[in-house]
């Protein structure tokens, strides 16, 4: 099962692109889509739908797993990584392939196995369980990689009711 | 010169398309474009997306109007908000056209020349010159002719000074 992890924002998006079968995970690529600074809102949102969407067409993942925003503060400056994670969801909902979010913390318990687990953690875990010698730069790619092995461990481990609390999630908005 | 105004939102988004040309105004249509609630978001975020692009395709518009997001307390449930506006901001950007964004605080500057007037002023200013019988509803529509209206009077009231202000704060963020 090829899965693709995004970390959503607006002048940097990571990516990683992972192949989880028989239990054991490949990693076939990871990095980040930028957009330029000092340029209008709408043109970067453009960009981040093309750039999405020739990265989904070249991987053809089977499951498309996007971290949720979560903002503690500042919500003015959070509105355009919003719109740019909404343009990412369209993206992604094109490709016609099942779109599946978690928020931080479902990411550190599915990985860690512990909610509350230091962003540290959660990053040693990734490395290891993809056997990658480095832990991948920038940290956007990281926290990407980071979504797409939640995606494969709630997918794959979790029971179906568990399936059913993500499918019944996407549906509370 | 054709306006069409936006409202943004998840559920229903408001639209208002004006024809603003010798400093009259003509009401060409407004209403409002509405997503099923219990879907996920992505399916909603792909019916706004096609919902608007055949909207802009059947008007072809001068120029796209949106209103600003603002949230005083609840980020949280703004977010999905905020994903279906940057969805919107897509559909606008791919007709080719200017897109323009203007807050509240302008709309009202615009239409009653106060940026703190009442949202009743707002409206009965906007019908009048609309030269509507009736208000249109819901607010939705209504909100999306007030900020047609508003880039009109901008674009075509304001000086060169003014346009170039709004052309930078589309690169602020």
């Amino acid at each position: 099962m090829i899965i693709i992890g995004i970390d959503p924002g607006l002048a940097t998006i990571g990516f990683g692109v992972i192949d989880y079968t028989g239990g054991r995970f490949r990693t076939l690529d990871y990095g980040v889509l930028t957009t330029p600074a000092h340029t209008p809102v709408p043109e970067r949102l453009e960009k981040i739908f093309s750039d999405a969407t020739a990265l989904f067409a070249k991987y053809r993942p089977d499951a498309i797993s996007m971290e949720e925003l979560y903002f503690s503060k500042n919500i003015t400056t959070g509105i355009p990584v919003a719109e740019a994670r909404g343009v990412l969801l369209l993206a992604a909902q094109k490709t016609g392939v099942g779109v599946y979010e978690y928020n931080p913390a479902e990411v550190k318990q599915a990985i860690v196995g512990y909610g509350k687990a230091e962003k540290k953690q959660v990053m040693e875990m990734t490395r290891m369980l993809l056997r990658l010698n480095e832990m991948p730069r920038p940290d956007d790619a990281a926290d990407a990689l980071a979504v797409a092995v939640c995606h494969a461990h709630c997918s794959g481990s979790l029971n179906v009711f568990e399936m059913n609390r993500g499918a019944a999630r996407r549906n509370i908005r």
